[in-house]
C-alpha cells in the first residue's frame, strides 16, 4: 500500500500481529468512517493508560499499528485527526497548575510546580507514540507515518499540533549525539544500496551499474545510522577523490572518465548531500556528517588538503527571471536584457531567458557563450549575496546551509551543470564551497553572528567593484570581453 | 581517582583534551575553592550558549568534563553545586508565560503558549549536560556524574533539583525501548566479565573461577545494552537450569554439583538480578529483562516448563526482631518468644534472636532446628503479607518486585541461604517467586489495581489458617511437630 | 583484461607490487617472446629455491603474479608451458629412488625410502604454486589462472601435467571440511549478489530486480564459502519453498506469483546448483552443500516434509534425435515417429523433431499436445534409465549427480521448461529428484555398489511395463489415449 | 580425562555422539585389551572405505573418535600402535609400481606412473586421519591426539610412523598462507585469554591480574588463528611498548612501573614467544608471527623506530659448567675459575658456580658483582657464537631461532632476569636480538647461506678481539676493572 514502509505492510502487519497476542482487533473499514472512530479512539486511550514499556503497553501499541496499515490514505488521516484532536494536553488542568505556578511565592514551592507543570506539559498522544519504540520497526513507523502526516497538513492544518509533538519525540531520540557514521561501499547490503538509489535526491541513480561506479574506489560514501535502524540510512553523502577542484559534474560522473588512486587525490569533492528520511524533516544531520566526513578522510588519506562541494544553485535562474521582468527597463548597452536580447538575435529566437537558455544549440555556440558567460558569473555572485528579508540570511538555500557549517563561497563553475535540470535552476553554472578546516569555526561564528558571508577574494572583488556601482543587471558587459577559464 | 569511570581518568582527560581542541584550559584549584567558581560558572555559561551538537559545543562539554576530571570530591560537590545553583529554568520568564498561558481564551493562543512554556522549562544545566551525548564516554560520565552526585546528596539536599534533571535526561535516553539484551558467557569479553564481578549485589563473584562456573552450560547469564554503552552491562540476571524448584543458594552455586544438560532441565531459576549502574537509579529495567529472558530461554529450551526465582528476603529478620521487641509480653506457650527461649536454653545462650541465630552452632542442633522451623516459616509468611502504610504495597522490597512484575509467592526455603549475610538478613530463609507464563498478566492487573499479592494454595493457606486467629508472633508451635521437607 | 579475476588486474598489481618490495621487474613482453622466457624461468627457479613461507618467498611470488598479470594470452600460454614443461619433478631422482624402494629388503629401510620417494615426488611447480597462498588474493589468482589454463588444454595438451598438480593443490585446500555455508539474502553485499549473478548457470538471473525476487521470503539461497576467500561463492543452491512439488520452472520464478509463508511451506524446491569457479573444476562440493541445506532447512522450518530438486534434463532431446536417426525405420502406427509425423502434419511442417519442438505454435496447439505428451514422457523414463557404456553410470549428468547423493526420480513434468533452453535441450521436459531422508543412506549405497538407479513406483512402472516388450521407440502410442495430469 | 582437550571429553562425546547417528558404538573396554583390538581394526577399516566428505565417512570418523575418548591412557596407546602398524601404505604395491615407473621407458609412462604412485603412497591411516576434518573440533581433536601421541613416544617408537603421517596431515592444513593473526585486549573472550594464560611459556602469567597488566594500553598480544579453531591460539608474542632498549624483564613486568602513550614510545619489545599446541610441534610459525607483528606496529605506531626482543639465553649456564669442568686447569689469574674463586671467597662459600649464583646474597654484595660482571658477559658472547657441529649453527635454540629471522645479537644484559629461573639458565643475563627491517633480508641470506650471525658492533668487538688470543676461560680480567653500565 505504502512503498516507504521498510517491510511490506503484510510483513509488518504479521509480526505486530504476533506481538499482539490474543487480543482481538475490531473491525475496521478501510477509510475509517465517523460511525468506527469511537472504537479507535477507546483503544488509543487504553494504550495510553498502560504503563510504558510494559508488555500490555506493546500490545496495545502493536494493535494500533497494526490497525493503521489496514487503512487507506483517507482513513489514516481520519485516525491522525483523532489524535490530533483528541489526545492533546488537558487544558484546564494545565491552565490551573500554571495559574498556581505564576502566583508560586517561595523558591521551594515553584520547584515543585515546575515539575508538576513538566509533567501535565506531557500530551497523552507523547505517551501513546512513545510506546511504538519498543516495536519491532516501531521507530521507522513512526517516522513513516510523520511523512505520509506531512503529505495531509496541506488540507488537515489541525495536523500540525500533532507534528509537533512526533518531531519533538523524534528530535529527542534522534540527538546527533547517537548517531553513527558508516563508510558505504560495494561490499554493503544490497537492500541498502537500494535504499541510496531510491533516496538520492541530488544527482539521481540511473542504475546498479551508476550506483556502483559511485562506489568505485576514489569515490566514497558515508551515511548516518541510528542504532536502532541498522539498516536505514538518515542522511548519505557522496564524495570524488579528484585532484584539483572538480568544476563540472557531468565530468566527475563519468563513467568512461581515468580512475586515480586516492592515495594520489589532494581534493575531496562532496558533490551530492541527501536526506533519506522525509519523516524526520525538521532535524537536522548535514553540519555533523559533513564534520565527522572531513575527519574521517583527513585521517586516512593524509594527502588531501582541499575539502569542497560541487554544488547546485537552485534558486539562481528564478532569481534572475525575477529580475529581469522587475527591471525590463534597463536597456543600456551593458545590461543584461541588451546582452540577452544579442545572444537571442545570434540563435534567431525570441529575447526572453527561457527561450536562450533552454535552447540546447546555445551550448555550441561559442559567440553566445562568449556573450553569456561574465555576466551571467557576475549575476550569480550577486544572487548568491542576496539576502532574505526576515533574517539577512542569503536567499539561497544551498549556500545558507554550507555558509552555516562554516564554509565559504570559493569558485563559480561555468557549464558545470548542463543536464536539463542545471539549466532550469541555474543556467547551468554550479558552484564550489570550500570546508578550509582552519577557518571553519571563525566563519561559522561571523555567518552566525552578523550573517557575514564567507568567500574566496576573486569573488568578494566581483561583488565589491560591481554591486556599488551598478544597478543590478546593467554594466555587465564590461567584464564580456575577458575570454578565459571556466569558472571564477 | 574515581573507580567507577569506565576508563582511567587520564585515559580519558587525555581523549576529551583531544577533542577540547586548541583552547586552554583554565588552571583550577582541585578544590574548586570559591575565588575559581566564577571561572567555571563563565565556562559552563559559553558551553550552554553553544548550538546543540555543534562543533564548538562539543569542545565546550570536553573542556568542561576534563575539568571536572582533575577536582577532588570537594571540588566536584562544589562544581555540581554551581549546576544546581545557577543553571535552572529562568523563574521571570517562566512565571510570565504561565500567566499568560493561565489566561489565554482561544483554542490557538494556548497551543502557541503550550509550545512557549514548554521551551521556558528547558533549564539551562539541561542543555548544557545534554552536550555530553556526543562525546566519546559521555554518556557514561553522566551516569557515573550522578552516581557521585547521589552520594553528596545527604549533605548538600539543593543537588537535588540538579539530580532531578539528570535522572529525567537519563530516563529519555535509557528508554527501555532502545535496550538490548544478550547473552553472556565465557566467550565474552574479560572487560565485561571482570565488570558482572564487579557489580553482582545479591551472590557476590569470589573469583574468575567462581565467574566461569556461573557461566557453564547449565547457567546462563543475560545483561540489558545500550547501543552507545556497549560494553557497560546497565542491569543482569543469572539463571541456573535444574530439575525442580531450587530451594537452596549454597546447593545451586556448589561447584562440585553435578551440571545437567541444558536440554533435560525442566526449570529455570533466577538467582541474581543486579543493577549495574548506580548512576541510573530510579530507571526500572528489571521487570523487561525478566520478560526477555523467559521468552528467550522458552524458545530455546523448550523443555522448560517453570520459571522461578530463588530470592532473598531482606528484610524479614529486621521485621521480627522489631516485632519481638514491641511484642515481648506474649509469653504463651505458642509464641515464638517461648520457642526462642527454649531454643536458647538447649544452645546454653541468652533467649535473643542475635545470640541464638547468630550462633553458628544451632544448624548441627537437629532439635533446635526442628523447634524453630515452622514458626519462622509461617512468620516469615506473615511477613511477605504484610503492607507499607502509604500505599499498602508489601513491606518487603523484593517482594514489591516480583509481585509488581506478575509472579507469586510459590515456596518458602528453610534453611536456603545458611551464609551469614543469609542469616543476618532472613534468619537463613530462602524465598522462590514463580512466573507462572499463563498467570504474569492477570497477577499485573490483580497487583496493580488492589495490590492484591498472588501465591501458591499451601502459602494462602498458611496465612489463611493462622492470621485470624492469632497475634503475630503467638500460636505458632502448633506446627512445630510436624516433620518434613525443608520448605513451605 | 582478463574479467575473471576478482579485483581488476589494475588493482591486484597494484597491491602485489607493493608486496614484492623493492627489488625491480625484469620488462618482459605482452606475449613473451622465445627470447624472454629464460627471464622468466629464472625468475621461477628463484622463487622455488626461496623457504616457503619466508617473505623473500612471498616477495618473489608477488613479483612472478604481477608479471603474469602484464601478459596477454598469448603470453599466459606461454608462461604456463614454462611452468609445464621445466618444473616437474627430477625423473632421475625418482627412478632411482624408485629403484632403491622396489628392493629395499627389510622395514625400515623401507619406511625410510617411502619418505624420501614422496618428498621426491613433490615437483618443483609444486612447491612454486603453493607460495601464493600467502600473498593477498593469491588463492583466488590460482583458481583463476587455473580457469584459464583449462582454455588452454586443447591447443597446447601438454599443459594437462600443470593442471593435474594445479588441481591437487586446489583440492588440499577446499578439503570439504573446511567450507562453510552461509544463506545469502537480499542483506548480503551488493559485490557478492553480483557474483550470483554472474555465475547462476542454469536459470539465469536477468536483472538485479530478478535477483532480489529469488531472495524474497519463500526464497532461500545458500553457498559454500572458503575461509580464504570469504567473499567468493565456490558453489550456490537456490531453494523455493512452496506447497506439494513444483512441476514448472516457469511459475516457481514469475514475479507475479502469490508468495506464501514459508512457516506454511511443506516442500523445499532446489531449483538450481552453479559451481561458481571454473578453476575449481573437477573438486566435488555438490553433495556436502545438499545435505547442509537440507539439515539447516529441516531444522528452521520444521513444517518441511518433502525436499526435491526441480531439475532439467539436459541430454535428452539429443539422445532422441540420435535415437529418431538411427532407428528411422520403426513406423508401425505406435512409433515415435508415426507420432511425430501426425503432429508435423497438424502443424503445417516438415516431420522432424526440430521442426515441431521448435515451432512454438505446437504449445497452443492441444491436439499436438495430447499427440506428444505420453510419448515423450515414456521415453524420457527410458532415457533416464539409460546407462554409459564404460561404468554403466545413468547416460544423464544431471541423473548421475543426484542419485549418487541419494536422491530418487520422483516424478517427470510435461511442459516443465518452456523457454528456448528447455525445448532445445528436453522438449520441454523437467525432473523432480527428491530426497527422502530416510532412504538417503541405502540409496547411496546401492547405486554406488551396483548404479541401482532410485525411482518412485509410478517411473519404475513406466519403464518395466513397456521396456522389455518394445524397441526404444516404438508402441508409445498406447499411453497417447490416456488424458490427464502434466507430470509422471 | 583429558584437560587438553578444548570442550571437556564429556561434551565432544556428547556432540560426536549426535553426528554418529544410530549406528551402536561398540562396547570397548577403556585399556582396549587384546581380544577387542580387532573390534576396533574393523571400525577403522570402515571408515577408511567410506569416501571422504561423504556423510557415512563422518559418521564412521565421529565413532572413532567418541570411542578414542572413551579410552585411558593405556587404551589410547594401544588404539594408537594399531594405527600406525595396520594402516600402513601397502608395501607390495608401492614396490610393485615402483618397479615399474623405475623401469619405465617414455615420458609419458612415466608422469602416468608418477600419479599412480603418488596414489600408493598415501597411506589408509591418512585418509582416515583426514576424516575428522568434517567433524565439530575435529582438527583439535587430532592435535591433541597427536600431543598424546608425542608423549607415547618414548615407549613405543613405532609410533613414530604414525606421527610422521599425522604431522604432514597438520602440516598441509595449517600452511601459514591461511593463518590469520590477531591482536588480543582485555576486550577478548575469557575463554581465549584463559588459553593464554595456561599456555604462556616463557614469563608465566600468574593470575588474571597479571594477564590484564599484560594487556594495558602500552602492552601488545598478537596471535596466530586458523579459521577452522577461531577460539584456539596457535602461537602468540607479547610486546611492551617502551622508550629505549628494555634490559631487565624484572622491570618489564613491574605492575608499579609508570604507563606511557603508546604514540611516544619509540621501541617495541617482543619478550614473550610461546607455542600453543604441543600437537603442531614441527610445524613453524614464528618467523611469519614476528614479520606481521612488525608490520602491524609499524603501520598504527609510526614512531616506533626499534624492534627487538628481551630474551632468555636458555643453555648458557650449562655450557659455561661444563666448560669450567672441562677446563678446570687454566688457573692463571685472568681466568675465569680464578675469577669464580675470588667471588666465592668473598660470599664465604665453595668456589662453584652453583656455590656462587644460586646463592641470592651475591645480588646484594657489589664486590662480588663487580668481579663477575665483564667475565660472564664476555664468556655470554662467546657462547652465543658457539657452534653446534653437524650444522654449524649456533648452540643456543632462541639464538638459532631469532638469526634464522633475520635479528641481530644486539646487547647483552646484566642482571637482566633475577628471577631463579633467570640464574638457574643464564647466571641472571638476557639478550636483545634487533630486528633492523632494513636488514632482516641480508641477515636471513648471510645465515641460511653461511650461518654467518649478525652482531652489534660492541659484540663482534668483544668477541674479535679476545678469541683469537685466549682460550675460553682465561683472560677474562681485562674487562674486570672496567665500571660501567649494566650491558654489553
Amino acid at each position: 500500500m505504502n512503498s516507504r514502509f521498510i517491510f511490506s505492510w503484510k510483513t509488518l502487519q504479521r509480526t505486530w500481529s504476533d506481538w499482539r497476542g490474543s487480543d482481538g482487533l475490531p473491525g475496521i473499514s478501510p477509510d475509517l468512517p465517523e460511525e468506527e472512530r469511537d472504537t479507535v479512539t477507546k483503544l488509543l486511550n487504553e494504550c495510553v493508560a498502560a504503563r510504558h514499556g510494559a508488555v500490555t503497553a506493546r500490545q496495545h501499541a502493536a494493535g494500533i499499528g497494526e490497525l493503521y496499515l489496514t487503512l487507506n490514505a483517507t482513513g489514516r488521516r481520519h485516525f491522525l485527526e483523532i489524535l490530533a484532536d483528541q489526545f492533546a494536553v488537558d487544558q484546564d488542568q494545565v491552565r490551573e497548575v500554571s495559574h498556581r505556578l505564576a502566583h508560586s511565592d517561595d523558591d521551594e514551592t515553584f520547584r515543585q510546580q515546575v515539575l508538576e507543570l513538566r509533567e501535565a506539559l506531557i500530551s497523552p498522544r507523547q505517551q501513546l507514540l512513545q510506546q511504538f519504540n519498543a516495536l519491532p520497526q516501531g521507530v521507522k513507523f513512526l517516522i513513516d507515518m510523520r511523512a505520509e502526516l506531512l503529505g495531509f497538513l496541506h488540507d488537515s492544518p489541525n495536523l500540525k499540533r500533532l507534528d509537533y509533538d512526533l518531531q519533538q519525540l523524534l528530535a529527542t531520540w534522534f540527538d546527533v549525539g547517537f548517531l553513527r557514521v558508516k563508510q558505504l561501499d560495494w561490499q554493503s547490503p544490497a537492500a541498502l544500496l537500494e535504499k541510496l538509489m531510491a533516496y538520492e535526491a541530488v544527482h539521481a541513480i540511473s542504475s546498479w551499474r551508476d550506483m556502483r561506479h559511485r562506489l568505485e574506489w576514489d569515490r566514497q560514501c558515508y551515511a548516518f545510522f541510528h542504532p536502532v535502524l541498522p539498516g536505514e540510512p538518515l542522511i548519505f553523502i557522496e564524495v570524488a577523490l579528484v585532484k584539483g577542484l572538480a568544476s563540472s559534474i557531468q565530468s566527475l560522473l563519468d563513467d568512461q572518465r581515468e580512475d586515480i588512486d586516492p592515495q594520489q587525490a589532494d581534493t575531496a569533492i562532496f558533490y551530492s548531500i541527501s536526506n533519506a528520511q522525509t519523516g524526520l524533516k525538521g532535524i537536522s544531520f548535514g553540519p555533523f556528517l559533513i564534520k565527522k566526513v572531513v575527519d574521517s578522510l583527513s585521517h586516512s588519506l593524509p594527502n588531501l588538503k582541499t575539502f569542497s562541494t560541487l554544488s547546485p544553485i537552485p534558486g539562481f535562474r528564478r532569481w534572475l527571471e525575477k529580475r529581469l521582468a522587475d527591471n525590463g527597463s534597463a536597456h543600456d548597452k551593458d545590461s543584461f536584457a541588451t546582452v540577452l536580447a544579442e545572444a537571442a538575435q545570434l540563435l534567431d529566437v525570441e529575447p526572453t531567458l527561457a527561450h536562450v537558455i533552454d535552447d540546447p544549440r546555445w551550448l555550441e555556440n561559442s559567440e553566445v557563450c562568449d556573450l553569456l558567460k561574465e555576466p551571467l558569473l557576475t549575476l550569480c555572485a550577486r544572487y548568491l549575496h542576496e539576502r532574505r528579508e526576515r533574517d539577512s540570511a542569503p536567499l539561497d538555500p544551498v549556500a545558507r546551509f554550507h555558509l552555516g557549517n562554516g564554509a565559504r563561497i570559493e569558485q563559480l563553475n561555468w557549464l558545470g551543470d548542463v543536464s536539463s535540470k542545471g539549466m532550469r535552476e541555474s543556467c547551468g553554472l554550479m558552484i564550489n564551497y570550500l570546508y578550509a578546516l582552519d577557518d571553519i569555526k571563525d566563519n561559522i561564528e561571523a555567518y552566525s553572528q552578523e550573517k557575514q558571508i564567507a568567500a574566496a577574494p576573486r569573488i568578494r572583488k566581483l561583488i565589491s567593484e560591481h554591486e556599488p556601482k551598478l544597478g543590478p543587471l546593467s554594466g555587465l558587459r564590461k567584464w564580456g570581453n575577458r575570454k578565459g577559464k571556466g569558472s571564477a
